[in-house]
């Protein structure tokens, strides 16, 4: 069988999984208007028992495997993490009408792991009977974080920059500034670039400095305090340390694709309703989102490629690599950013994200990884 | 074994299925000032996973079957559903202290299907062994939405006849007619029926030309968007389009009695706390709801018995067809009355549906057709 | 193998059954500043679920046995229950800095039973493979009704006399006393104690005996009608007189370990979050509350003991008993004794249960009790 009809015909069948199936639904039912409501404090709750049900399957995996292996899977993780959000800063905060801040904070919203999208991942690769690490979940906040962690420090090292670039041209035109509240008093020196003229600009420029020396680790503690990750950071722990065995047999993981499917739903009508907000913001945001999924989805899989060539990683775990690559986050993202970037367009990102990036993603983008696995792999798709 | 021994003794040992135990339970509870209380959330969760459960069962039954069997026992299902709101117009409406609107709208909530009662009838049934069409359950909406559209188009009707009469009779009194605000010019036509003596007059002849063309589609529109019925259409595309059977038999199917369990509790603690509400209204609603579910029950039965025996209905499938004829709606049906029928008093015909028609629908009738339905086919009872 | 290393090996292995390792887990990440919240609604459902089973398993179990096993453990149930606040009125009450109102509420609340608790302890029994009757779980309201009663009643008996000695202070010294508004008339008799001096004194005493005379009947009728004890007697009634073992078996018996592990650890959070309110109260609290689970807990084990000797309860009965007795009550408790004892402060008794009795008897009786019954019957801990 030809590498392409092998891929073609696993991506139509793949659109037919329930997993699939849901979001399409959920699209399509919302696109008609209707006034079906999932409580909010279901879709809490099932975001809880998916990232704990992670979590445990990361947890007892590495409890019974070598954490060596995990190694080389990590570190790619870590490095797309980081890559995508220069990859946005040098596209699309280039591109028209399109503010700095706002394509940083979109780059480490894309680079931010969507908890929802790598269980469908996890969900389509056992649809499908492809095997993959128990641990691969686990690579969740190897991405998640060094991602928003770069877009938060990118975006205050720019804004910073900007900062100081104005003060020096403001402190060039002293006569013209308009915006120095006082006159500039005598005896000040507009020639020695840097120097503080008055007591205003001197503090304002501290503040820059201050906010130059980002910290970093009140970044990755907020990202780690999160709903998400502190619910799949605890599965894990708890699969390490403990024997959760009976309640992930018996409760966590039957659960699952159930929860999932409605989690799905929901995810379809919220894509679906949050596509008016990106009328309000330019048009790049969009193309930005079709094709950053599959971009970074590829850096992701060609990288993970290297990994199963050198150590054996699995086909299926470079999907989900690729997987959570090409998802963007939904949860945890979105209040990180907002407190790290706070003059960022908080609609720029969340609407670029959840009405097109995340549906590309779970989509497409998953059928498109496994298909490509299983054509690179020559495993025949299962009916 | 004779007929009736054969229906007293299975009606009886019904009445400890858990389905309905719930039920009495949640009546009991709720009338001994129990202060327990299921969130209104879990509710709503609960009733979505059980109408996708059973768009799904009818989704994968009507994929893998003939649409041709289904053709007879839907028209029996519009039918019912039509005639439902007529039985209404020509009995409730004319007793004394009931108004005509109140009554039609009466007529489409009784007309109207309740899920949760069908939910509980295909339980009682599978409790009972008894065979019926997995797509039996799809048959809800051919009888919902007729019963909602001729009830506001009977409505409509109505209150338009009503108000030329007026208009006539005002016109025939021009001088008594208190109700004018504006004195009748000179040259005015009284004995010219109908012909607008002035602009305001015309004015208002015209919305009511307006509103005697109810417009139909709309009304089927509202129907299908609401949270019930799009839930439960959904599940019926999803099972005829993708393929569902993994969450169907591993989320859906086995969640679906325990689920139908704490709703059961819940609306015999509704029916409970509703019943204050028909002291306001009068008493010929009480003897409705508890005829009406019977009546329209015992019709759908008899059309149910006259396609098993031309075209092999199983007797499952007629108690089915009598359950859903003798439910009221609870969840879709209201909002779209009072949207239909603004002048109808809510009061009346959800007091009636929740507090007396429901209880007897499920309590009642439930183990009533399943016994019938035991006692025609000879089937033996179920320990 | 020796009693005391038999002892230690189990307790320490227990730590890292779900149960206990989910409860930890709560307090470590509320600890750690995670944001992950449970929704209320949630709980509410878990908590319904949990004891609807318990009530379930009892009254099938009840259905199926003899009621005359069951007097000698529920008549220690209703005495541990009463001794119980007792203890609390002899110890706790008599420490400095300790209202006595207080103390009474509060050994009201540590004799009254936690559902959680006891679904806790029903699990780690049920994981480590140690039989109990199945009806242990019904002894919950033969305990909890008796201490919540009798913390009423002793807390009114007190009041009461308390407020006797003021009034015959006050008519000691009629002229010091400035707490009387109206100036005492001539030829009043000081001499004559309890005899009403004036009328507006009269009234008061009259109210005085009034509370003296404590009702009974209505602290019952409340804590029955409270959502945790109704829920687990309608679901005792059900498994009496219905045939509910379908939906127990496919849905609340499976669900019970899962929902519990969810629950854990939001009492696990609870439990961190309410720390801040013990430093409130007098240091004492926090000491009773270490002391009294262990305490009770023993005294209920040795009577259990009396009753594996003599009728043959099992040693996993008696374990039951001492949780029941260790627990102290979090969900119907607090709102019966804030009715009950207005007068005492919801922040001593509370905070001491949540934030400290309750993680105790969890993390710490449990494993103590499990260790304890197999220690002495010999049974070696299940891996």
């Amino acid at each position: 069988m030809d590498f392409l009809s092998l891929f073609i015909t696993d991506f139509v069948m793949q659109l037919r999984s329930p997993t699939l199936a849901f979001l399409i639904g959920g699209m399509l039912i919302a696109a008609l208007g209707s006034e079906l409501v999932i409580p909010e404090s279901i879709c809490t709750i099932i975001v809880f028992m998916l990232l704990m049900k992670i979590g445990l399957t990361g947890g007892i995996a590495i409890r019974n495997s070598s954490l060596t292996e995990m190694v080389l899977p990590m570190i790619f993780a870590i490095m797309v993490g980081i890559l995508v959000v220069f990859i946005a800063r040098f596209t699309l905060a280039k591109l028209p009408k399109v503010k700095v801040v706002d394509a940083i904070a979109t780059g480490g919203l894309f680079g931010a792991v969507s908890g929802s999208t790598m269980a469908a991942g996890l969900t389509v690769l056992e649809e499908q009977n492809i095997q993959y690490e128990a641990w691969a979940g686990a690579l969740y906040p190897f991405m998640d974080i060094p991602a928003l962690v770069a877009a938060i420090v990118v975006a205050n090292i720019y804004l910073n920059k900007k900062k100081r670039k104005e003060a020096a041209y403001s402190m060039a035109q002293p006569v013209a500034a308009g915006s120095m509240a006082q006159p500039v008093a005598a005896g000040d020196y507009p020639d020695q670039k840097g120097y503080p003229s008055n007591r205003q600009e001197y503090l304002s420029q501290q503040q820059g400095d201050g906010e130059n020396r980002v910290k970093i680790w009140p970044i990755i503690e907020e990202s780690l305090r999160g709903s998400a990750l502190s619910a799949m950071l605890l599965g894990l722990a708890l699969g390490l340390f403990t024997r959760p065995e009976s309640v992930y047999e018996g409760f966590y993981d039957p659960a699952f694709r159930g929860l999932l499917s409605i989690l799905m739903l929901v995810m379809g009508m919220e894509a679906w309703s949050r596509i008016g907000e990106l009328r309000k913001v330019a048009q790049w945001y969009v193309v930005y989102s079709v094709i950053a999924p599959f971009a970074h989805g590829l850096l992701a899989f060609g990288l993970g490629l290297i990994a199963h060539y050198t150590t054996g990683f699995s086909l299926g775990g470079v999907v989900i690599l690729a997987v959570i690559a090409a998802s963007s986050s939904d949860i945890s993202g979105p209040p990180t950013l907002r407190a790290g970037i706070p003059s960022a367009n908080p609609s720029a990102y969340i609407g670029a994200s959840t009405a097109v990036g995340t549906p590309i993603a779970i989509g497409v983008c998953i059928p498109f990884f496994v298909g490509l696995a299983q054509a690179i792999g020559g495993l025949p798709p299962t009916p």
